[in-house]
């Protein structure tokens, strides 16, 4: 644990962390060795997914435990995944290394708090309603409880433009470094909502400053339950990081 | 608490909701009493106030409690609240008629399962960053969970407008009533920002069709800790009910 | 022209304009009698049409004068029309009433100084991405070259909403009467671009203190070439003409 | 002129816009060169300026044609200026290289129609409150009249966020190079509205895809008439002309 901290710390470290929007089935072993591979640090992969409409699919739930801990076990890598109440932390307690709080729960102040005392690392949505202000006083909220470890991800916001599903907003990067002190990970993905908008996006948040990307990948994209459209082909991540590999080299990182 | 669900389900009554924002003092008791008197049907009152700085007044708490049965018991006005947590909703149990949840939780599916879990009607508010068919689907998450009476409140949406606090998105009035059965509350406080539009936005509302309205009222709005800016004082309310009751009427409702 | 003028500053008026988004053909003159006939004020209808896409039909152009003077003929109505260019406010000048500025030439500031210069009504449209004050301050631009019969027209704006095409603004409609002395008037139809949220509306801007409507009315919606999915048919307009006399006498208001 | 064209068509040229909003007096000259030094390929200064109240500072009007003459023998640089209307198309035709369509102007049909006429490049801002699709169908209008030297630039759009002017649209970028031929300018100057994330964002649109960019630049911004919260000094556009040349080498480009 301290190890890893100490590499979501560094500041020349770009953080990658990829996998599919949601664990699905076996195929998830597939897909975390194969981001692993292409040189992703951590593993995504939701089990509870909160979705809009309570008539869609809802995530594996408890049972996608066990696929979690297989592609852990298999890869090496970290895991990051969302949990939404107290009882789902405690599920995810023991095989997760990083918390994710989703956008819909932005601004739920008394769930924030439940972060707060954990003693593992949170990565925390920009709400898609939200300013950047209102992120960083989220931030506050987990902080204020004795969790220090709060990383703020740019993920899109809701705009008027319909070509793409959010706008990213590429200001929120250098802002936040000017505002605070806590590292800021971009969510190409949802920020464009469309795959083949994903890398020149990541591209430019590495050159604006982010500290990190985290990335949608799927084997079978066009089969995906979530976020298909969103969901780099592993191919593309591949040839895609040599592209991060170099931007981020001409602005001073390393992958 | 029959005939309460009863009132609430009369499409010819016009729901009428008003208070202070927060619970703050003896205060609240004077405010309660005046509301009454100038024809509300229900209390408001925050104690757990939802706020975007973790570093500002965070309401009165639990000790408001006391406050809120002592109004109930002088008026006789049902009580609406604002709960953000299973615990809290437990704490306010006993003494609420109708539970708040608020813009920020919209999105909390955990959360709105809980409310689905209860026995008593429950008023969700629109996010400021959510869309109609968003708000829609949210109360789906309460009503599949059992609980049937969920009310529907607009209370503005975010724009590129700076001169209000929200853009109060009267399209949503009658889109509702196109799209779903559940009654349509306006909050034209939180809606506009500015006490000085709140009544001709509340007559609008009544004219596009709203069932209700939620209204903040304080006996001093500029001491209010919260909303001063969006609070009418009790001579305005008394005012702008006049005008509601003849809108409400050119409508064909009573108020 | 001065009794014309004096309808228009009339506060207790509620002005009604009405007719299809274009002139398309000699359909145009059945419109005009019925939208008289329904009781509107200014009968409306587009010969050059500031569209999106270059690509799609631009208006009948000149050689719909002859169908705007026969409808004024046939009607005794005034006509309001839209000009783009100083050359199209030459052809329209005999035959029109009040012209209009469209929501794309809000802030085409060289434009608004030629209507600054003419002595005729104008309608100043919002444009879909300005904010209240930046409206009154094109107004500014006309006023300040001599024209000081400007009306304001708020037409909704664009927001992250997308089952409306626009947010119509309710804010907007006391926040004009708060900020200058300028007529403003609302354009339902642009303000939702769904025929079935029309009316509810008009009358939720007549209830905040709107001086008038503009709204679109085809005698085949179906078949339009413009604007078909939110122009009323003819007896939609009558039936809503109905609730807008009730809404407009409930705050003191005549049609 | 044959020479300059070829420039903007080079895919692999990188193409720097630079100098202040406005030229305001003699001190343009000392940008001007100042911008060269620095690398710059075109210089930008504006003398008929588009502000939003009529009752600010216009820009120097006719008489800023001596400066700009002045600069360009000076320096050497081609001149990049707006203008408005058809006759200041004509005022400015002699000294410009380029022309200037500004946001507030980008639905103006007519106007661009003129545009659509001359035979020098244009660059189209896209408007505030418009989508990247309806700023193609902009450039249509022009490219439809016989004008193919269309650029396209990002100069951001409004949006809830307050902490920036505007928000940076990045996804555009990439989406203008899916949906058109069209080179894309990328404006980080009112993109962000604030100068110290004016170098991040231009890194941003760059590692995204951008064909160039347009910079405000001003010896004395804290002077400025206009945009100067916006504006770099003359050192910071140094020095950020060298992370624009690592940027853009790591993606293939060259300044």
């Amino acid at each position: 644990m301290e190890k890893f901290i100490e590499m979501l710390k560094d500041p020349k470290k770009l953080i990658i962390m990829a996998g599919p929007c949601a664990v699905e089935d076996e195929g998830y072993i597939e897909i975390a060795k194969a981001v692993k591979e292409a040189g992703a640090d951590i593993l995504r992969g939701g089990i509870f997914k909160p979705r809009t409409d309570p008539n869609t699919w809802q995530g594996i739930g408890e049972k996608g435990i066990e696929l979690l801990k297989e592609a852990k076990r298999v890869t090496g890598l970290p895991i990051i995944c969302e949990a939404m109440s107290a009882e789902q932390i405690k599920l995810l307690y023991d095989v997760v290394d990083m918390f994710q709080i989703g956008s819909r729960n932005m601004q739920s102040s008394e769930l924030l708090k439940e972060f707060g005392r954990q003693d593992k690392p949170v990565l925390l949505k920009r709400g898609m309603g939200n300013t950047i202000k209102e992120l960083i006083m989220a931030a506050d909220y987990i902080r204020n409880e004795g969790n220090k470890n709060v990383l703020l991800c740019e993920r899109g916001i809701k705009t008027f433009e319909s070509y793409t599903r959010n706008t990213f907003d590429i200001n929120c990067i250098p802002a936040v470094k000017n505002l605070c002190q806590l590292p800021i990970i971009a969510d190409p993905s949802h920020g464009t909502g469309r795959r083949e908008l994903v890398i020149p996006v990541a591209l430019a948040a590495i050159a604006a400053g982010a500290d990190g990307l985290i990335i949608e990948v799927h084997n079978h994209p066009e089969k995906a339950k979530t976020d298909g459209e969103q969901s780099l082909t592993i191919e593309m991540f591949k040839e895609g990081m040599k592209k991060i590999k170099k931007v981020a080299e001409a602005v001073g990182k390393t992958i």
